[in-house]
């Protein structure tokens, strides 16, 4: 196995709380990730994949070492896939309020909802490559529990009857952030 | 005065019903303008300035002649700025009916709101400027009138009692767009 996990690795993030979140689901793989406080202005598109893509690279062409970001969003079905891509966005305009106020007449059963994140990763040359993972689940009825950030407190998982912020360490083991965090720990040791 | 307003005048723009808006009226003011279909993405940003600036230096550096493209935002203040410079895709994803019931538990005195319209134009030389306009309003407690596009069926005007779709020949003389239009045609014609 090559040494690459015994290098500086980067999370570029300007949310503490996904550093916070990524910090022990990689340091379980052995490796160990630093912060690059990291403020940039995405770009628009309905793909996580190309808006991580693009934030990589420039994140890459600043700090010229390995380097990840991740971009996740909240697509919600009976609302077209709002707030998907703008979901951070979102969020800070009108909350979970505001997004419970326009499900407010949709019964549980159409509640879908999908958390995706997309990790885009530029190695030690700057050559990129993206892991996806997703969570599918329901928006809850009221906003539930203190744990988490975000749409935590009114996303229930599949499976379960508590939202992310009820259980915080269900978010942990099963999320979207955990699942392509995992496949990109995979990747990054095998390199 | 130099006649500038006989040369070639671009609206670049893939929405159009707002080439539709200004064609009649720049007429007003002698100046004829064409269509450039244009499809961009935009980049992120609070401000629409900024956007269509960055919008119109795509769009001179493809085309090469005078130019204009225009950003317009709904701003509601009992949402905090929402839907803002993402109006056009809040639009598609809820559209008005989603915007009414973020406002539902909102008084009619608290549901002010403005629309801004910012126009970034790129001259022979690809020199930009831009012009704002602003028409200050509320958001009705029901989608009213057919006409014009977007949230007009939602917005009244202050001073007025029918909403912007209800009264088309009332948009077309007070609007943001016919402001920032107007601003755009003086200083066209002065040059």
């Amino acid at each position: 196995m090559n040494p690459t996990h015994n290098r500086e690795l980067y999370f570029a993030t300007s949310n503490p709380h996904k550093f916070g979140e990524a910090k022990p689901i990689l340091a379980a793989s052995g490796i160990i990730i630093l912060h690059l406080p990291f403020v940039h202005d995405e770009i628009r598109s309905d793909s996580l994949e190309e808006i991580a893509l693009e934030a990589v690279s420039v994140a890459f062409s600043k700090l010229k070492k390995p380097v990840f970001v991740e971009d996740t969003g909240l697509f919600i079905n009976a609302l077209n896939g709002f707030p998907g891509t703008y979901s951070a966005w979102v969020q800070k305009k009108i909350g979970n309020e505001g997004i419970l106020r326009l499900l407010r007449a949709i019964p549980p059963k159409e509640r879908s909802a999908v958390f995706r994140t997309a990790i885009a990763y530029a190695d030690n040359d700057g050559k990129t490559k993206t892991f996806i993972g997703e969570c599918a689940g329901s928006i809850s009825l009221k906003i539930r529990g203190k744990g988490g950030f975000g749409y935590d407190s009114i996303f229930i998982p599949d499976g379960h009857t508590v939202t992310f912020a009820e259980n915080v360490s269900l978010k942990n083991n099963l999320s979207h952030r955990y699942k392509s965090l995992r496949l990109f720990a995979d990747y990054y040791l095998s390199m």
